[in-house]
């Protein structure tokens, strides 16, 4: 049975902090998108990353299993090349069933964190 | 009279700090979703939480009143089982009237606080 | 002619913090709801809120001039009653012509503050 | 091809911290608007911003690329005006063909920065 949620997500202002202050790997700077799977078949998603000045990279491709959750951090999508550091980027965020995934960004910068959330924009 | 909003709500990232900072309990780490019950019925909600690494549990049960907003902690429901400390999760929240859900966390592990609240997505 | 939006918006979410940090009025904690009323007629917005214990107040009405902007915080919400410190609560905010609204909270009980804000639930 | 998302989005809560602490550029208190432009043809992106207390300005115009991601801070909309610092405003933002605007705040007014984003409201 599929889960909640819909196939197409989107993710308009990403960027990955430079550094980080305190206790790895919880306080390292990272940037994550949450995918949950809430149905029975594996989720196959596909990640293009857009940016300012060059040419989309991806598709990064992650499998989210049946009634499973998963939070992937930009930062480990490393199969195809190292995402800059400080530099904007978006994504668009595509599943062959439908899920819900959530934009989350920790910035641990300066000694304390600063942290947002917000549902990614569901496009279709 | 039902009130406004759905009926399913789903958080995709869930997650909660496993230690904290400040007067207690206003400043303890926790992660809440927030339910507005604007009808006049009660709200019969069922709370689904989801793993990376395991089965789902749940549902885990609460009622809010007719014409009234509750702000629930996931710390709080204890009646199946302690949710797992520094643990990714998500959750489904299926209510029997339209009610609103937003989701919000206070992480207070570092001296100041993050914090993060979005409008939970609206799923059906 | 009607500006952009719909005319139900929700907030689940609401809290005032009961003390405050740092330099007054910026860094005076407080919760406000922000609307923007880009058609031509002046929209008349009335707020219910909504507590966990008791009936819910209002309605509060505020004026939003056509193209204007408006950020009302709900500590000054006071011409029925004093909304309680500390104390959860929810808002269903109506207006008769189409408004967009944002929910944002400062909380300054630590030297360092926190932020939020998102947008509110469009119920209709 | 067209990509991804909406013509017209709304920020209901714009507001330009007046000063900064840290390390420029970067730790600049800011506030952007970002966009997705996943089609292949370049967007013509019109953004009015209305105040509290006096007509609406602009519109100011932005490009952004086909394929192409852009993270405009309201500080560099200064072709036609300064924005008021310490000024509460709201923008609608349009464009000529679909994208995707989210609105992210930085304020490092104090040592430690709040931070918050959120997708902007999609009005149509």
């Amino acid at each position: 049975m599929d889960g909640v949620g819909k196939t197409t997500w989107v993710i308009a202002d990403g960027y990955l902090p430079a550094w980080s202050t305190g206790r790895e790997p919880e306080m390292t700077s990272h940037e994550a998108f949450c995918v949950l799977n809430a149905g029975d078949r594996p989720a196959i998603v596909e990640v293009m990353v857009y940016y300012a000045d060059r040419d989309p990279s991806g598709p990064f491709r992650v499998t989210v299993e049946g009634k499973r959750n998963r939070h992937v951090r930009f930062n480990d999508l490393v199969d195809r090349e190292v995402l800059p550091l400080s530099a904007d980027y978006a994504a668009v965020i595509r599943s062959n069933v439908p899920v819900v995934v959530q934009h989350t960004r920790l910035d641990s910068r300066q000694a304390e964190n600063g942290l947002f959330s917000t549902i990614a924009y569901p496009a279709g």
